[in-house]
């Protein structure tokens, strides 16, 4: 694990650049041809490109660990993406979301309706992508993720207000939502790269743990900052309901606040929740919760020590850190 | 062909009557294990029951033709009706549709925003059973036919209202949405019941036509009868911009009615559609549709000509003719 603490993105994604540029062609090709009488320039620029690209870069650099090289890899990570980016259309309409790191999101530039259907031909895209690995194994993992992602969105929506859920219902949900695709893409890169069975095990695990904390980190940077920093309002999250891991440690430790109270008896006014959102921004919660973040980096580490060391094994460890450092 | 001509639905079933009834606690099983926030037993009954499991009976009797037995069809069968389903709820979301064969819809139950993903979990379930087919070549199918579904019904979308429309982008449309699936569903039952190459493919072409009979006998339907009678206006396609064959066909033969002039002029004006959907309903448009429905019942008695004589390809041929005759 000699990889330095908070390398770049760029830095990291290093030694597959080429191949996530493939993975980049191929998204801005189905565009070309998806003849889906919509503006093809719109649905690339607005839809299909941007973002970090992690979920695809994990599966390149996890296929590095068994070095079997093909296009196995690059086919699966396009499929990662598709699946992330089908995720975002649907939620992006299920929310009502305008735009996404700057960009009008489907939603807005179509509507609802045609959101809906283009989520569907992006997430039955990305299916496609999966089974031109001709790997049945990869395959059915990737189906159970979109059933896991679908049921994470669920138990979000459900759980919105709700002020008896656990600390270990978060921890269900953000897997379903988020961790359950990291852990795939990890353990799919691995598999299709060849590494042995142990391996692809690690993988999994490592790929969970930095999903959990990539999830965790994105939950306390929407009470970091102003509302001028962060273009929306602090604690957006919780205004809209939805209860992560800062609100929930606060609550837990603070039930005697009259704002905590007066939610907790079903009030949900805005007062209240723009309240609480002060009180949980200003408090111990947020430390509380990158420390949580800090563990499962250090889980994702452990992970790593399962696999053989390399260049492979350095840029997943970067990785970890990285997620567990983000500011954005 | 020896079969009588429009036999019950459930006499054509019998000889898959079993197998169908495991498709069903198949469905049932899904709703008590899914885990998902909500009512299973409203799951279960309002969005996963109900229908006339024509597309999974295709899959089973199209098996037969093979002659090997295992449970791979009913696999193939449950994933097929589950795609079904997943459209449905997508459909009804897209059109915020309170009720289909009088039961409360997915999106009138919970909302349009659980709908869109609860859409997206049985689109996942589906491929999860294709998975367990662990045949390759019939997961990529059905990966592109999701694909094709959601681009006919954007095709659809996107062509409300345009009167430009050939006849031959409604044929490739309602192909895309409706036809590609009976396609796969009949194939897909050939390939694993282990029928020869040439059947699978004759499979696939009788899958189609009969796709197409449906689907135009559909579009037939939304005009004959009255109000009462068919629950919605009559044309109520056409009240909502989707111009289907009697439509084309009409405004093709009468180009020169005031009604029509004033649409094609870029009206939309709701008289001006009450008028042409009353026009159409009694104009000879709808006998000519009938013919189209007929030659594709034709064309898929002719595909059958290919597969060995037995119980298979009769009830296929009973089930031919009943597409082309139902009345509901």
């Amino acid at each position: 694990m000699a990889a330095p603490p908070n390398r770049s993105v760029e830095a990291i994604y290093a030694p597959v650049r080429d191949e996530l540029d493939r993975v980049d062609a191929n998204l801005l090709d189905l565009a070309a041809k998806a003849n889906l009488s919509l503006d093809d320039r719109l649905f690339a620029q607005a839809v299909l490109s941007g973002g970090k690209k992690v979920r695809p870069a994990l599966t390149l650099l996890a296929a590095r660990v068994g070095g079997e090289r093909s296009d196995k890899p690059i086919v699966m990570a396009t499929a990662v993406e598709l699946l992330h980016i089908a995720t975002l259309i649907h939620d992006d309409t299920v929310d009502g979301a305008l735009t996404r790191r700057g960009r009008a999101t489907a939603p807005s530039l179509w509507g609802g309706k045609v959101a809906i259907l283009l989520g569907d031909y992006v997430f039955a895209a990305s299916a496609t992508y999966v089974c031109d690995t001709g790997d049945v194994y990869v395959i059915r993992r990737f189906s159970e993720t979109i059933m896991e992602l679908a049921r994470g969105e669920l138990a979000e929506h459900f759980s919105a207000f709700d002020w008896t859920q656990t600390l270990d219902d978060y921890t269900s949900r953000i897997y379903s939502k988020t961790a359950s695709l990291f852990a795939t893409a990890a353990e799919a890169g691995g598999v299709l790269g060849g590494a042995e069975a142990a391996a692809c095990e690690a993988l999994r695990r490592y790929g969970r743990a930095i999903g959990m904390a990539y999830q965790v980190m994105d939950d306390v940077l929407d009470f970091l900052g102003t509302e001028e920093e962060l273009g929306k309002p602090v604690g957006a999250d919780l205004l809209q309901g939805t209860l992560t891991l800062p609100t929930l440690l606060f609550v837990q430790a603070r039930s005697d606040e009259p704002a905590v109270r007066r939610l907790r008896n079903g009030g949900a006014a805005d007062d209240d929740l723009r309240e609480l959102a002060g009180l949980v921004a200003a408090s111990d919660a947020i430390d509380r919760s990158l420390e949580a973040c800090g563990r499962y980096r250090r889980e994702a580490q452990t992970a790593l020590e399962g696999l053989p060391a390399g260049e492979a094994r350095d840029a997943l460890a970067a990785l970890a850190d990285y997620m567990g450092g983000r500011r954005s």
